[in-house]
């Protein structure tokens, strides 16, 4: 039986609200050997509070030693083994810019490409970086190519990149990159299904192609494009039939807010902008869901940065608003991460993450500080991220007992 | 390969034996916040000795979050994936009553019913909770059914429960429950096969429904039954063949005793009742097994009942009797528990138990104390039950090496 099938079993209507804080990136490491990281650097009195009060331990929202992306870390985190629900790279680059994705679709990245005339071959895989308007220019010209019975959605990201959605019956998303990831040496790949319910999908995709390098020509040195992580969305099962319970999400940026619609989470649209605003909703919208996710942007931004100040700040801005959860007396307030983004590594790492779970029912361990290092002697050991759903899902008693 | 299958490949005689005492809900929460837990407030040297001199560490018998029944925590804690050893719940019913259960046997959990006779609707679910005299005096009459080429075994549990076996070829469990779940809407469903080769299953239970409806039919308000849980008994694999050891129960209840003989442990019938009895009856056949598995009820019945100083008085009964069973020189002594059963909830929660193991070879780790909170800390660390077994075969040095 799968995990989701036993939850689904046992799952009663939780006795109590239950808030999720994710301060993504927050995991970190030392500046210098010895120091402290950024979590024991942050004046953070109310996090150690709920630490001291609840159960703490450390979370692989991946595998211990893999380095989560931003999509696999939050499927972990919602409970979603990110190795059985791996959602293609096409799909995570058209949640990030807040694509209405539906099931069925066929995504996939864009890079704009330099093609040498005379070889045809790739010269340059990012076009010289073109800046966001030429890529905003050109995204209008490939959205007018049409294509039959079938519906297309080109997306500007950034500089080189931008993303394209196929939208008709049938698209499955077995199909290579097209990108040869070698500069002056050959073509970009055609497009090959590798097995044939994918067919229908790689002649769509090669006339789409044909058309946009037909449209891109002219216009060096973005004269052409390659195709990378054909991913199709299947519907993921949902929050609500997996737990029972409706939850909601406060986010800030399309990527979040995209993985949480996925596992079926409805997005407020009134989130605002700063970690304050988050909490405004929050207050708002208490009465109407049984579960939060409220996440925290800045902390992996600056940590990529390697802004070690700003970081730590971030911190101290979220602990503040802590007390504002508390007040509206949820059954159980937990905070976490998605993964570590050390400043002193600038990008995420595999570091796991220390996680604080407080509430009526949480045992209290000896942890009395939240930081990375306390908590790795929590009650809560060191836990697969997908176990802290079903931890915080029990922790506000919505499970019945397994067998008698 | 299955993890089975690997011990199988590495199993050999064991250097000693091994004691695994099991106290039935050690795990415990604070009557009130900041208080201890009920094996903090013990008085209980002995246990803080063991796991002083032995390693610590926290289990998870199903899986974190999941409130483990009594059969899949034993399951857990014997080795088996409770999640892929699924004893049904008719099967835990006949078990736990200590019916002699036989591989193929179909079992099932009776409820008396009351039915409205001009409706022909589930009136009462319980049947008014018909004193236990009563339920005996019905069973007796059930027990008079004939069924063609099939063995039935209908016992008395308590109040409105009982239990059915009906023994035969070829019987096969994915049949619905009967009990339609409501009062006043709707008759008992009819017993459907939920594939071919439990047809004939369905058929058997169909004919006895109807001569049990009208031996029951002048009964009111036990004019009916509802049938849940039908379970067919498949062998399990028998710790003997996966471990090489011969192991032995010590217990006083039927589930437990049950439990123990599914996965080929001998059960001693000379438990007595008192856990200084079971000490003894430990003392008696020290020399005949290999593995002993000593169990200790009364924590959780306690636990259930809400009454801490009596639950604490088991736990330092259970206690004074641990140095016995060192005197004994095995060359393995573990305690733990099946699941937590905090007086505060009255039930069983899916918090993790604490478990010391001690033995020549046990790595010694910084927890000084047996309690939740220190064994957070423990060089074990949070496993999942099914590691324990493997642990304690290893710590007699009852494996070969994995690979060369």
């Amino acid at each position: 039986m799968s995990l989701f099938d036993v939850y689904r079993q046992l799952r009663k209507p939780p006795d109590g609200k239950i808030v999720l804080v994710v301060f993504d990136g927050l995991g970190g490491l030392p500046r210098q050997p010895g120091g402290p990281t950024e979590l024991e650097a942050a004046d953070s009195p109310h996090l150690d509070t709920l630490a001291a009060e609840g159960s703490c331990g450390l979370l692989d929202n991946v595998l211990p030693g893999l380095t989560p992306g931003s999509g696999p870390a939050h499927l972990g985190l919602f409970g979603y083994d990110p190795l059985e629900y791996d959602i293609g790279r096409g799909l995570l680059a058209a949640l990030g810019i807040g694509f209405p994705i539906e099931p069925g679709d066929l995504a996939a990245r864009i890079n704009f490409c330099t093609i040498d005339p005379d070889t045809g071959f790739v010269a340059d895989r990012r076009a010289g970086r073109i800046p966001n308007e030429t890529n905003a220019q050109l995204v209008a010209l490939l959205n007018e190519i049409t294509l039959p019975d079938c519906q297309l959605f080109v997306r500007t990201v950034k500089e080189h990149r931008a993303c394209v959605v196929f939208r008709a019956p049938d698209l499955y998303d077995d199909l290579n990159d097209t990108d040869p990831q070698t500069v002056g040496l050959h073509p970009p790949h055609p497009v090959v299904a590798a097995d044939p319910r994918s067919e229908k999908a790689a002649t769509l995709v090669a006339e789409f192609i044909q058309k946009a390098q037909a449209i891109l020509e002219p216009h060096q040195p973005a004269n052409g494009l390659l195709l990378r992580g054909f991913a199709r969305y299947e519907k993921l099962p949902q929050l609500d039939e997996i737990f029972g319970i409706r939850a909601a999400a406060i986010a800030t940026y399309p990527m979040y807010k995209g993985v949480a619609a996925l596992v079926g989470m409805h997005v407020l649209d009134d989130a605002g902008e700063s970690v304050a605003d988050e909490f405004d909703c929050l207050e708002r919208h208490f009465d109407d869901y049984d579960f939060f996710f409220l996440h925290i942007k800045k902390t992996d931004s600056y940590g990529e940065d390697g802004n070690w100040d700003a970081k730590v700040h971030v911190i101290e801005e979220g602990d503040a608003q802590l007390p504002r959860a508390r007040a509206l007396d949820p059954a159980v307030l937990a905070v976490t991460a998605d993964h570590s983004t050390p400043c002193a590594l600038k990008t995420h790492s595999w570091h796991p993450v220390p996680v604080a779970l407080w509430g009526r029912w949480a045992r209290r361990d000896a942890v009395e500080v939240f930081t990375e290092r306390a908590c790795a002697a929590g009650g809560l050991g060191r836990l697969r991220g997908i176990h802290l759903m079903p931890l915080l899902v029990a922790h506000a008693l919505g499970f019945e007992k397994y067998g008698a």
